[in-house]
């Protein structure tokens, strides 16, 4: 399996927002302002603007009302405003629809909206507003002490055609990638970086295209288990879906939690860094125990079935499903 | 239910110690010194003897090597000699056998073995050998930095009188306590402490006698995040059976081992202190799932019925279990 | 050295609550409430009355609004109401001023307020309204997340007798304590306890009779360096005194801060428990530089100079103060 | 003053690691590996290799005996082969000294040793053999989980030429830089990346060309205070020089300790991910008290007038210091 990375002529440069649909953004608010601290920075009619206490740009996670939960789009941030002219000339060159955006989300420039080829909504763009970094205002710091969006993990049938769309025509670089017990192995997901820690972007065998879960960086562990605390104080107890654990892939202490609608986050700290290009990605089996939780734990089967629908960046439909590709879980579930 | 505690003619102090049967001490000595970071005092031909870093007494962990797992005893230590003359006469004038024990467990003096009224062995003890207390030798300490015994856990058929005689007769105080849904509702598990924190002793409804497991303090969370981690790094993520978490009863983070013989042990902290004796106890309803683990993960069903054989302080004998005199946990198990 | 306690009549429980006189109660309910994160639990004319998450009584901290800062008095909790009764005699016998006290502070029963030998304020009290306890209420904990009122440390000219008093009049056991370097040496400070932890008081030499500081547990060392940085976010790193480090004595984990009226408080955690009566007390030599910072770290010459006048039990005046009978500080203060 | 940096034809990644001599390897030995926990990874003639548990390449630190502390080199990794070839062009194109090393270090291909424009001596090297990565051997983690190296800081006389060269000649990018109050104001030092955190190098004001400390990387905070606790409970409290502590200027926790020959090291953890090239830098007052130490500290006067003399890439002797062009440190100094 070739996993080297394309050297494409644009620089994407990270992992920038995430659109949640929202059914109630009062409750949804409650939820992750009050309770899991992320910083409230700005509201319009529809959308509530949310970050993370490192974060110097005006928002990564945005929660628009709809009448039902899914993805709006997740979206990268790209070096440089010439490289948005690039990839839209990409996408044109391979078929898949693209559509510029502009004063649609609060605090933007301009930004292209493309269909990936497994049918993920995916946004570039360069420019968004700087706000006040609030790093050093521990006297502001609540809840989880959400820092920063860290990653977004997908569920597409086939990772393999997936997975390398993000490599070769993207650029991105594999950290580690978990292979089935197939005869011979196949590549079940792959964690892909720009960013120099393990990853920006997953992709995982499953129905799909969906996203998975948004992953967001805390602080320390003692984070993670503050935010159980939290969440169960306040009678959402219920939210606590997976975890508090460590991952064998990625080494990160983890927690993944559903929001009121039943979108999917990832409590998220302690992988590590990748500054080498020449990396050598590390492979898990699919059914090695310690891959999912190092522990040992197993997952609970919603972990691998239920994920967010995403909407068509044509006309905002749901983008159809089909179903994964091959075995879409271990066989350690619970 | 009356649950205040009798005034006895003599004064219990604390947990002690406890005897755990070892079908290998050098695999049973990997697991709790190499891995776990118990200090090793000391042994003798069948015996190890290990303690905590803030432990001044000889040792709090006894492993016996023996042809199957289980229980020699538990120990509570008295404040004075006269204590245990006190304590022979109260068992005698109940039927109770007891038996006094010197020169069998290294750094003890004489020693009062008796039989409870659930058949429990439990010693008593006043001397032990003050040993150096390594509470600020940081330099040596290892795993999961193990402070100090901090309760035993056990299985009786029937809690009210198990608890009777702990309160009446013994002197334990009630801290917190569950009840069945029957109406009337039952005790169903109950908490009592003599020393200033939640429990030196639970008893719980189960197949018994049984202990079900010592608890050890360990001193701050992050100790019982790293001993998942060192267990699963060692090859032993399956010694992992419940937990990490955080108990609705106790506030404690705990996690559940189960050594190599499936004894199991506690890792505990974070309770809190009880220093007034008009303390009100705290109920709790068996069903609340928030009672076993505060954010709501169901305890798996092995946890509910293994548990450790208990020798008969007669004969050395296994002594005969009941099954459970009402249901033997929550609806909620896994 | 005789530390041995006496056995007095009664029976002392624990620390209780301080009195504090603050010029501007709002400026002082900033920095305990809005940073510090106590529970506001009520106010009237003159007072505010404070509390830790783990506590279920009404108050164990009370700002008073004063023309100048100092300690109204330091309070302890007995078992019983008869206990008061005693405590009453006992003072009187030794020509030691009392004063009964009813109605003055909210939500207290009857209180007696006593001139100990070396003139500071004490009050015994049995009751005090219970409140909602919020250990459990973590999506209400705020700043330092400071669970309980822990010990006081008092400035006394001239320790032993004053420990004399503690010990074998009221009952109070020696956990440590720290001697001279002269020769025979003499004893400079001692720490003692009702409760099973470390301390309720602690006796130092210096000028006197002054309050030095209260201390509140808190639950883990994180939250001594959250605090630090909540205070210095907010402005207040001016109130940062000393530390964060370790304690030799006592094993503590410590923070030393100035409120804006220069009272002290400590945020204090990570002790021990001494559930045994026959504790061998630990000696420390005032010029062992771990005794004071663990690590070597020499306290600031303000730590020994600087303590809180108290106010005379008969008349509410300043008692006045005479100079420390031997030297009151180490060689290495900076 | 122009922060942008430059956009050289080779590809600077990272710190890559430190040789620093060391007068006795046994004691030196006993610090870093028994106290501290760095991985020993081999030893040759006069030559130890340690690393942090995430390290995947043989060696971050070379301890080398000689008859004096000091420096022998720092270094960087390159991505290519080839940019050892461009470097050594542009050094010589400046008139700088190099030499070509290969078989000197263990475990390494061909070096290029550079003295850089104020006489530091810094090595460029692309390949080292890979070792197994122990991020997840917790078992055998030891001290203070030292993860990996972070960083170098330097002092020169002229902190702005020093700068530019690595900013425009090298490719650096600044995250944060401090100027002294002068009118105008002066650059008195500089934090540079080419890995996404807040520095690969630091530049400070000060008698120069010397290595002012390494900046290791540990996991978390509580591995700085255990650090602490170690080093103290085995004699070496007096290695302890500055802190722990927050930084202002990167955030980051920290701790500076001096090893058995002085040579410094910090302890480092929690600064933020720079992710984005157009990332505008922070400016702070060399008088800001927040800015050393966020919580206030004062810095004690050797953290400002001792360092490490550094090795003349010709000759092997020091290279000769020159005084600071500019005051050397803040008013607050203790």
């Amino acid at each position: 399996m070739d996993l080297t990375p394309g050297r494409p002529d644009f620089n994407i440069l990270r992992v920038g927002h995430v659109e949640f649909r929202v059914t109630d953004v009062e409750r949804a608010r409650e939820f992750y302002v009050e309770r899991l601290g992320f910083v409230e920075q700005a509201r319009d009619g529809a959308r509530l603007y949310l970050r993370g206490y490192e974060e110097r740009d005006h928002h990564s996670l945005v929660l628009r009302r709809a009448p039902s939960p899914g993805v709006g789009h997740i979206a990268f941030r790209v070096a440089a405003e010439e490289d948005l002219d690039h990839l839209e000339h990409l996408h044109r060159a391979h078929g898949l629809p693209v559509r510029w955006v502009r004063d649609e989300e609060a605090a933007m420039g301009r930004a292209l909206r493309a269909q990936d080829p497994s049918g993920l909504p995916v946004e570039f763009y360069c420019h968004m507003a700087r706000v006040e970094r609030l790093l050093q205002r521990f006297d502001l710091y609540r809840g989880a002490f959400v820092m920063r969006l860290d990653h977004f993990n997908c569920q597409v049938p086939e990772v393999e055609p997936a997975a390398r769309w993000y490599q070769k025509a993207l650029g991105f670089a594999c950290s580690e990638y978990t292979e089935s017990g197939d005869d011979p192995p196949r590549l079940w997901a792959i964690w892909l970086h720009r960013k120099q820690n393990v990853h920006d972007l997953a992709l995982m065998t499953g129905t799909g295209p969906r996203v998975h879960h948004a992953g967001f960086w805390v602080q320390d562990q003692l984070s993670v288990l503050r935010a159980c605390d939290i969440l169960a104080a306040a009678g959402l107890a219920g939210s606590i879906e997976r975890g508090p654990g460590r991952h064998g892939l990625s080494n990160a202490f983890f927690l993944y939690l559903r929001d009121p609608d039943h979108n999917r986050i990832e409590l998220y700290t302690g992988d590590y860094l990748i500054a080498d290009p020449d990396w050598t990605p590390i492979r898990w089996s699919l059914n090695d125990p310690r891959r999912a939780t190092f522990w040992g734990h197993a997952p609970p089967a919603s972990w691998f079935e239920e994920a967010s629908l995403v909407e068509s960046m044509v006309d905002g439909a749901f983008v159809p499903t089909r179903p994964a590709g091959m075995r879409d879980r271990p066989d350690f579930v619970t």
